[in-house]
Parts: structure tokens; sequence; C-alpha cells
């Protein structure tokens, strides 16, 4: 859509120095500055909440167009970030579905390793069971590496025999620990925010020791996909973690489940951030508020 | 959605035998008594036409909701098939989308062998640019063969400096002469209607001794993607064919293009076309159509 403005958030993204080699306080701070100031849209409040012994922040509809529930997974390379600093997004799907969301604040790394956020997620998920939501009504979302924690939690929730969500929408998740992708390489430089090396240093952090191809690490190179439900993938052309999201829809298709890989070109890394200054940010929201609106009405 | 619907579409593919080493004649024939009576939606009026020279369908809506053209190249592995076979799908985007479709005629093999189906869409393309038609207001759109088409002759069309339509939507296309895909092996049995086997016999009539790895006989595995505007890719997870989409997705995002790979689980090749019976069908269909309208409507 506007070259102007892909152009613009590049060299916005460019201009932050983000050094991933920080102590985690610091880069904490650093992200709360970066994502404060995104526009919120209109119509839309936010409240604390409690979810699976966690905090949590109810983020809620002027009007409840459809029953139904957004459990979200924020960003921040599960080192940093909070529902806080996700607030553009899990109201510009609010807003577009007329669907309650509830944002989880899940443990963070290097205080709480693996597998500590994706307990926490699944706590989440079996606390709105438990209330009550029917799995069917869920929908899971989530941003980088809380992209990630939407296909893991999933996974986790299979394999404790739960019901499972109705779908689940990630944007530019963090599916691969191992950062074995093509793109690690061929988007190198492409990508204004990330290299392999500053992701290494980040996710460090959370792997702790672990083996990286543990599936639940690396759900894009080593997870049995098996019975997941739909899923909507989005990522932007210009990230080094493209090939997270490519290869977990072609392994999700080939174990036989409904997948959407959602491919913008030129854009950076959850560019669904920029919503309200990039076209694409707007179209990208409109498609997740459709596929959202499309599995928990379904049934 | 329905999994009886679905098990009833792979017990009828299951039970046709369409024996792809019989005379291109007969498969013909075959193939017009598989399709026919299909539904085809209310409001559709189909009249002949010609376009680059060649026969066409013109299947046109009651009333033009946007202004734009679907240009649509039916499916039959480039040796069957006709923009009668084809009905069902044109019928069923022009239905949603009250976009005037036109579906070519190309010519098929043996009789004329790979490139003639090329050069005829691409003729009827830059017929419709001829004609004022604004190449932004033009989606190409095919299944099988035809979906193969949209590619290579959007490769071509960029190749001969012409500007490119605003986007291709592609029903299970068939991008790889050289059935190299994993799910050749993975999906056999999976698949009611194809084996690696029976797609070469048809392709054999189509490739005709060129080198398979032609990147217009196999631009899933060879093209230089660069440059191609938006694509829609649709396929069903059982299909041997399944990684014709799944690599041309993850080529076209690596080269920048914005794609939208679409895989519907436990569905056969091309199963849009039991839109009207088989629920996934009809969805697939829908969001193909909102595909359609986001771009012709776009600039």
């Amino acid at each position: 859509m506007s070259e102007e403005q892909r152009a613009a958030l590049d060299a916005r993204l460019r201009s932050v120095t983000f050094d991933t080699s920080r102590a985690p306080g610091e880069l904490r701070e650093a992200f709360e500055t970066m994502t404060a100031g995104r526009p919120v849209p209109p119509g839309v409040a936010f409240a604390p909440a409690v979810l699976g012994g966690r905090p949590a922040l109810a983020v809620e509809p002027e009007e409840v167009g459809t029953e139904g529930r957004i459990l979200y997974f924020h960003g921040g390379a599960w080192v940093v970030g909070s529902p806080d600093t996700a607030q553009a997004l899990t109201a510009g799907l609010v807003h577009r579905t007329g669907v309650r969301a509830v944002s989880l604040d899940y443990r963070l790394a290097p205080e709480h390793p693996f597998p500590a956020a994706i307990e926490d997620c699944l706590a989440a998920y079996r606390d709105l069971l438990d209330q009550g939501v029917p799995a069917e009504r869920i929908v899971l979302a989530g941003d980088s590496a809380g992209g990630g924690l939407t296909v893991t939690t999933m996974l986790a929730a299979r394999d404790a025999g739960l019901p499972l969500p109705a779908g689940a929408v990630a944007f530019s998740p963090a599916l691969d620990a191992t950062r074995s992708g093509e793109s690690m390489k061929t988007k190198a430089g492409i990508d204004p925010m990330f290299t392999s090396e500053s992701l290494g240093q980040l996710l460090a952090h959370y792997v702790a020791g672990e083996d990286p191809w543990h599936p639940f690490l690396s759900p894009a190179v080593s997870a049995d996909l098996g019975g997941l439900p739909p899923l909507l993938l989005q990522v932007g052309s210009n990230e080094v973690l493209l090939d997270d999201s490519t290869r977990l829809a072609t392994r999700a298709a080939a174990a036989g489940v409904d997948v959407v890989l959602d491919v913008t070109a030129d854009v950076p890394h959850v560019f669904q951030s920029a919503a309200g200054f990039l076209d694409e940010a707007d179209a990208a929201l409109d498609r997740a508020g459709r596929f959202i609106l499309d599995h928990v009405s379904r049934n």
C-alpha cells in the first residue's frame, strides 16, 4: 500500500538502539518506552484482572458484539513486555471484533525461564475453561514470543487432554529457538530490528541451558502439530523470523491442520503494532479480526 | 466443519476411476462427465466471448457490484477441461464478488504442449489491457493447472514488461512439473484423486520433452518470483500437490511478495468445486471472494 509509510517505519525502527546485550531490567524499560504512546482505538476499556493466578488485563469492547474470548499473550522475547506494552494490539482486535480479550502477564525470563511462561499460559486457559467459557469460543492470540506461546500452549493443552480452543492468531511468532531458518541469513540487514545474534542473546535468557530443539522451544522444526485447531500466522517479509512461520505452516499443513500463512511484503516484525499509521497494519488486523469472528462463532 | 461431508466427498472421488493412461479424448469426456451437474449459484449469466483470439466464456453477475475483471484459467492438467467444466468455480466467485469474469479456453496438450497455454493466457491478459481494463482492476484466478497458469502468466507478463494484475487466486495450483515435493510421498493414498505417477502421466503431455525444471513448468521450485502482485493460494491438506503451494508461498515470501497460503484440513484437490454440499468449499470461496474484492478495489 503505502511505500512511504513502510519506509518511515523501517527508518524509525533502525533509529532505535535496542541493545540486546543489556540487562533484562534495562531492556524492559527500553521496550516500555518503545511501545508507549501507540494509538489505541476508541471504545475499548482496560481493567486489571487475574487469570490462572497471574495478573492480567481485561480488554473490553464498549458493546460485546460476539460472545467469546480472546486470550492474548504479549510479545517481548519471553524477557520483556507486559499486557500494557501490547495494548495497541489487543485493543485493535477487540475494536474490530467486539469480542472481549484478556491479556496475560505471564512470568518472564531470566527470573523464570522455560517452561514457566507456558505453564502460566496453560493455567490461564484452564482458568477460562473452569469459568465456563467454552473452548470453542476461545481464540488464543499473541505477538512474537507471545505468538509462539499460542502454539506451545495449545500443544501443552492437547497433551494435557484439554479441549482445544477454536483457533489461534499469531503475529510474527517466534517458533524456533534453534534459529535454523534460512531467513536468519537471507533477511539479515533487511530486518530493521533483529539479527540471528541479537535474537540469540535474548533467547538465551529463556532457553537457559535447555535443548533448543525441544518441541516446546522450537515447534516450527520439532513439534508434532497433529490435532491443532485452525491457525492464522501473520508475518512480514522483512523479518529474520519469517521462516519460523513458513516452516510451521508447512508442517501444520502436512499434519492436516487448517492453517493460513499470511505474509505482508516489505514490513518488519509485528508490523501490526503500527496500526493507525501503516495501512498494511490495519489491513492485517482486519484480516485477523475476520479470522477470530469466523472461528469463535463457528459452532 | 462437517466431517460427514468431507468423508462423503472423499468416498465419491475414490469411486470415480479416472484412468490417466487413457487417450486425451477419452480423458476429456470423462472430465466433462465428472464436472457436469455441479450446482451453479443463481444470478450469474454465461455468454460466449473471444479473448486474445481464443474462445472464452463471459461470466456475468446480475448486477455489477465492483468494477474489475476476474480472468479465469480452468483446471485439467493442461490436457482436459474448458470454461464449461469450471462453471461452478467461476460463477461461485462472480456470485460472491459482483465482479465480472472471463474464463479462457486456452489451447490444450498434447496437441499444443508447453508453452502454448501460457501464450494464450498472456494474450488474453494483454487483450484485456488493450480493451482499457486497468491492470490494477484485474485479478487472475484458476484451479489446478489453471492455478499454475495464474502464476506463470504473471511471470510472463512481468518478463514482457506489462503492468501486473492486482493479484491472483489459485485453487490447488499445479506448480511443479518435477513432482519433487515431499507431499508427493506423504500424501500418497491420502489424496483420493492423484498419485505422483498419475500426475506424471498427465504432465507428460504438456511437458513434452522440455526440461521439467524450467521456471515456467516448475515455478514453485525454480522461478524468480520477485515483483509478483499479491497471491492467494488455497489448497487441501489431502493433496499430493500440497507442497506445490507451501513451497511457492515460502519462496514468494522470501522474495518479498504479499502471499496468503490458505490450507484447509482433510479436503482434496480443488475442494472448492464441491461448494453447495461441502461447508469448507463455500467458506474457502468466501475468503477468495474477499481477497478479490480487497484487491480489485484497492487502488
